[in-house]
């Protein structure tokens, strides 16, 4: 989309400074790539190198950033928050393409579901009994969702995503292609030379706001609930086991796995390839950190590295010193030896 | 479903003990929180202590498990393995949804096929041509299978999943959603500025009983098959590469990799997120630990850790002595000053 | 397919000696276990001890490959290239069933989509607006493409594989099933105690020859384009974050993951499992060894491994010392008395 700069900081809240703001700005770049009809932002001291030589044509800043020079031809668009207002005017000029919204005939949809306004269901998707899908949701092609679930409002589930029976799902979530929702937990009991399989009778309740990566998997509880609280955010490929308990925007990056029983509190980091042992407990606000492996519990507000994990400083203190140890065990065959001439 | 105390002992072959068994129970659940009308379990010691608290109305109990105090009104259900007798109990009080058994017209099915009886095909499936599925299987919706694919009988194979040409899969087999099943394997040769790609002519082969988990990919044969041994049980998002051969009763833990050409003997369990380099050995009843990277065999029995993994006990004792390093830097700094002072 | 070995020689750009070339081969098996009817080759010193027993009708072996004995029996097929010619062999004995070329009567094809010549579509796969597939391409069963996506000549794009809207892919390129291009990364903003999504309205651009593994993720750019070289080859459930920038010819192994915003340089080697931080680039041809995790630039041609990723010699040397510290902390404490003994 286009619009002038003039129309472009009043959607997003910014006052033009300098340059022309009836020029038009047609989508938006970094501030290492932006050419002429391009907007940008610059919110990081260390990238204020490239503002100086930017063709864009406006640049999202904090109100209070200082800026030595300007480049002639730049309106700087002040702000308070640049990497928000960024964020809107991305949306803005970059519009998502809208979906045609119609329930597919080549849908399969059980009879006694439960239907919101305003939908879109994909073809090749199969929606079950008494199963139900709220206001302005979209089910893309190719979904599969079992009996008794249900869907809030608002909500995005991608093609090829399969949701099984049971699911409970709020307002505002999303889900990515080919996530697996609700499938069985990992459980077995060893008796006379075989693997007898845990039923697995819970369900997995996933509250407003979450997002779900692509090829994500979460299990089903055993018995009960494996839930993901408001507002958190899980990448693609992640593992989540049964009767896990995730907290309120909780962010666990691509590729970790939480084996099963865990408690995430609340604004916890799970980086990426990161693993949590069964039963453990994140407290709020910790951070564990990338391709960690955590065996224990981790105190609210905590970093933690390494596997196992533990506290930042101290593991990087161990990683620094190892990377000393073969120089020391020289040296210490070299005292060893002098300690040997003064016994004798 | 609801049933008397005494029902479902009789059906789980238990003894009740005290309270009334002539009361109903409809529902499963652990025993920190079972409330009445539940039935729960009591197989660990460490768990002793939520018994005389719950609100459970019966309790599977080992017949020779010590009991201080039964709160009154709680039925002990007495039996050799409550483990087993539990999860009898949770499948008879939670059945599964039937499935309407029926092939769907929106499937798309090779007419050479050949379809067992009582099966289910579901929506917007297709069937290869010469392919087989066997009596009471249920292909849920979504599935493709190839070519001269066999499916046993009393097979579950889930919504998307995928199953490339020529696999054999046996009886009792639960594929799970988006597991992919015999896609090419990962080989190239390279010359000429260029990766020439190794075709896969092999297949996959899943024995009786083994279950796959959601979003799993196991890569056909090279040349010959890839083999999956009765009983074994791979979780979620694993990678079994081309040519592996694992055993029976043998488990793979969540995204768990095995690159390719491995043997994994019988009764060997792969922990979470664990891998194994090509051409390895793992043997009988040996243990990987979560994490950890084998570049080598492993014996039979053994446990090793960490990357590359080595005996459990030595890799520990490695690390606690990693973590005393810091400080030994130090004092060997300490103890060259005292030995050069002892030298002047 | 059954051939005379004179057939297949000649067919492959070899030379039969010895043995009978008029007789016939069925297919094709490496030299362990190759039976007779069937072709293996020698391409390795270290399996020349199978060559005097094996039963193999013919085997390919280099010119220059010196053989002191040769079965009673066997033709050797002398080359240059015995690995490249076994390949061409196992694809010549083993052709690829033949797909039946068609446009599926149940796929869904946006009207004003252009498809190529002597394409196939299988059922239920999704071809959104304006979007285009070149001459010869095999979109199979479920799979998901959506507006304004463009497909080259020569493509395979396996079921239940789905691609999201814009994105570019050339010719010669294999997707697997369940590979999810092109979908949101994961990049959110925290204000005010929510995460606030970052809109991506970048792409996905694959060049000629990719081949794309099973489950593999590949998000969109934030801006601008996430891009993969002409060449490169990537493995199943790999993680490919938003941004990257993929070189020519890269290998990317079984369940890795790339962050974001990074450079691979052409020919580099990310072994399987191993792990890339965001913004750090991989010089040309630099190997990461597996299970490694990189935080910082690898020059070109540097091995790596551990995590954080050092040069290999010096990682190894470090992992060789760490064996040796538990002996290290009881011979320390030794010497300390021992020093303590002179003092007094």
């Amino acid at each position: 989309m286009t619009l002038t700069i003039q129309e472009l900081a009043q959607a997003c809240d910014a006052q033009p400074q300098g340059g022309d703001p009836s020029l038009t700005v047609h989508s938006a770049a970094d501030i290492m790539s932006a050419e002429a009809g391009q907007v940008t932002v610059l919110s990081d001291n260390k990238y204020k190198k490239y503002l100086k030589d930017t063709q864009a044509s406006a640049c999202f800043i904090a109100n209070t950033f200082n800026i030595d020079e300007v480049p002639a031809g730049l309106t700087l668009l002040r702000c308070d928050d640049p990497e928000i207002c960024f964020l809107s005017a991305v949306g803005t000029l970059h519009p998502t393409a809208k979906i045609e919204k119609q329930i597919s005939p080549q849908a399969v949809i059980a009879e006694n579901s439960t239907l919101g306004d305003n939908i879109n269901i994909g073809p090749f998707s199969t929606i079950g009994q008494h199963s139900r899908i709220g206001d302005d949701s979209d089910i893309y092609a190719g979904v599969h969702i079992g009996n008794n679930v249900s869907i809030g409002k608002h909500c995005k589930i991608y093609s090829n995503a399969v949701i099984y029976d049971n699911t409970v799902i709020g307002d505002n979530v999303i889900i990515h292609s080919g996530a697996i929702v609700a499938a069985d937990g990992f459980g077995y009991k060893y008796r006379n030379n075989q693997h007898i399989k845990v039923p697995h009778v819970g369900n997995v309740v996933i509250a407003d706001n979450v997002e779900i990566g692509a090829n994500t998997c979460i299990d089903r509880g055993a018995l009960g609930s494996t839930t993901i609280g408001a507002g958190s955010k899980i990448d693609n490929l992640v593992q989540l086991g049964h009767n896990n308990k995730v907290g309120r925007n909780v962010i666990i990056c691509g590729q970790s796995g939480i084996s099963g029983s865990c408690t995430i509190e609340d604004g916890a980091i799970l980086a990426g390839s990161s693993g949590i042992a069964d039963h453990v407990k994140i407290g709020q606000q910790a951070v564990v950190m990338a391709r960690s492996g955590v065996s224990q519990d981790i105190k609210a507000g905590a970093q933690v590295w390494g596997s196992p994990a533990k506290d930042r400083k101290t593991a990087w203190k161990e990683l620094a010193a190892l990377s000393k140890l073969p120089e020391l065990l020289k040296k210490f065959k070299e005292l060893q030896s002098r300690v040997e001439k003064l016994e004798n």
